[in-house]
């Protein structure tokens, strides 16, 4: 097989920089992946710069791939070679816990295998993710792209569009329902739009009244400044659902008592440094929860990619050559992305040509 | 009618001492119960000293009253005089609201009626409670106790059992469950015995070693020391439900981690001092949501009184006389209780004759 053309960090301190390796032979049931966009992530650099404290060196970032498949293995049936398929966040998982029984491989008791600096259950290899310029990947962790969709913004649809359908689903955000979103960035901008496109009335908490008109524009049927006490007592025990993705510490409980009695708030985020310890009175007097989702298993995650076709539904995003990632990092830091920068892996191609 | 005879704090640092008032003429709907039991409650106490600093003195506590009716009002048709009825933390609420029209009278939007320091909706009195030669309660807040129980330990019920019941009612506890029970006081060892009786396995959660034959006497398959790291880490991710009782501040994430992906931890205690803020990511990798939950509706401690005539349960209690309040007050504070001190209301009776 062709060598694969990447970006990785060579430790923590490095710049993501050229990298190459050789893929894989194809498994009876791999499928082989010319990668054409890959989003980035927050988590990428998370993981490039080891704030997880668990990168294993050289790490090749990115799961939110889109491509052309170029080859399949001996027995794969579900692809063929022109298809335009995706990958996110997970390549692999043990397949038979009581999770990954019923689809939820993103639960999977014994770990699922992560699309980059996972370990494959066969080799022991470490996986390496989108910043590339091919992947192999077991069909069954591939996703059929709906063709109606422009392929750039369908890329982000692989972690930050699962990350928030999910949750919607789950707790079954629909007509008649008030949902709120905070935050506006990547996973926050998806959230309006699928809340949107599911029937909810949509609110979105925002700190930056910069983000008003964007957010309505994006779908919010209104725009609360969650700064602003007044504006936000307004809208008390009103909400069926809250979706927080926010990681950065703040107070829950300015949302939680925005919640209707059996409202649920649910995080994305993972903060680095705790949130206030939540008030148990805003739980008990109206019998509210707090919660966490992750991601989404691989049927719900083409059930995502199926219902963004057929709402027209991609990310906004901001699109960028391969060498440009470091600076992309530094601008995602400080949240300069509407919404989500997405790497044009031709730049890459054409790079080494 | 005839003077009720009381105990009455009549202020924050006062002990309970005798007090007597005249109760409000029967309106049409009204009940007059002479009461017989009335259980004593955490609540009385925070109550009795203001430490919610919203106390109307003189205050008489007691919500889980059981008594016998003498004297119905004009249009009173539920229940007759010589039934046998029960009356819990609330006597009325605005009955209009969504949550009162979905009998759930406990989540009223305009805020419940309590069975004592709260405010009558007609005549703007202060309402007192159980520890009262009788009460004066609307037919539609008055519940009908099953003729086989012990009267002295269904009294507990009204607060300590309805507290218990509806939570492990409203997240479906039933066979197939395993069910973690937080705390052995007057909630946890109710929680026990009902979550028991609704075929649940029942693991229960105790610091005192000393509790363990008592917990399983009460019903628990198994007693663990939640202290003893060891013994806990053995219950990982296998919790479908964990009710936690414990109002004290504590760690949540001990228990948090033992439940199963998609599990919930109630909580039924508002802390003094807020709990250490639990980890997001606890909630997250597995799905799992922290909840609260408060008493239960009128209908719902209907259900759970004839749930409990139905399996035979009572709480286990310790039967006082009345001028033993002051000091019941201080055992409970040491929680020097099995598991709930009930007054035998005609000692006061005796009294007064």
């Amino acid at each position: 097989m062709k060598i694969t053309h990447a970006y990785a960090a060579q430790d923590a301190k490095a710049k993501l920089a050229p990298f190459a390796f050789q893929p894989r032979e194809l498994r009876a049931k791999d499928v082989l992946i010319e990668i054409l966009f890959c989003g980035v992530c927050h988590s990428d650099l998370h993981q490039a710069r080891n704030e997880w404290h668990n990168t294993v060196f050289p790490v090749v970032p990115g799961h939110e791939i889109v491509g052309r498949v170029t080859a399949v293995g001996s027995q794969a049936g579900k692809y063929k070679k022109g298809d335009i398929v995706g990958v996110g966040c997970l390549v692999d998982s043990c397949r038979s816990c009581p999770s990954c029984q019923e689809g939820l491989e993103q639960y999977c008791e014994n770990g699922f295998v992560g699309t980059y600096n996972g370990t494959d259950r066969f080799d022991g290899s470490n996986t390496y993710g989108g910043y590339s310029s091919q992947i192999v990947v077991h069909e069954d962790f591939v996703l059929r792209v709906p063709e109606n969709l422009e392929l750039a913004g369908v890329a982000p649809l692989l972690c930050a569009g699962i990350t928030t359908y999910s949750p919607l689903r789950h707790w079954k955000v629909g007509p008649g329902h008030k949902v709120g979103i905070v935050g506006l960035g990547g996973l926050g901008h998806m959230g309006v739009k699928l809340a949107h496109a599911m029937g909810a009335k949509v609110v979105l908490f925002t700190t930056s009244t910069s983000k008003v008109e964007d957010g309505k524009r994006l779908g919010a049927d209104e725009v609360v400044i969650s700064k602003d006490a007044d504006q936000m007592a307004q809208h008390t025990n009103s909400f069926d659902f809250i979706l927080n993705t926010v990681a950065a510490q703040h107070d829950l409980d300015q949302f939680i008592t925005l919640l209707k009695r059996d409202g649920t708030m649910t995080l994305v985020g993972v903060p680095e440094h705790s949130h206030p310890s939540p008030a148990v009175s805003n739980l008990i007097f109206k019998r509210r929860s707090i919660a966490g989702s992750l991601i989404g298993g691989i049927a719900e995650t083409q059930e995502m990619l199926d219902f963004c076709g057929k709402h027209g539904l991609t990310s906004d995003i901001e699109l960028i050559d391969m060498d440009y990632i470091n600076d992309a990092y530094e601008r995602m830091l400080k949240s300069d992305v509407k919404y989500r920068f997405v790497i044009d892996i031709k730049s890459m191609r054409d790079q080494k040509a």
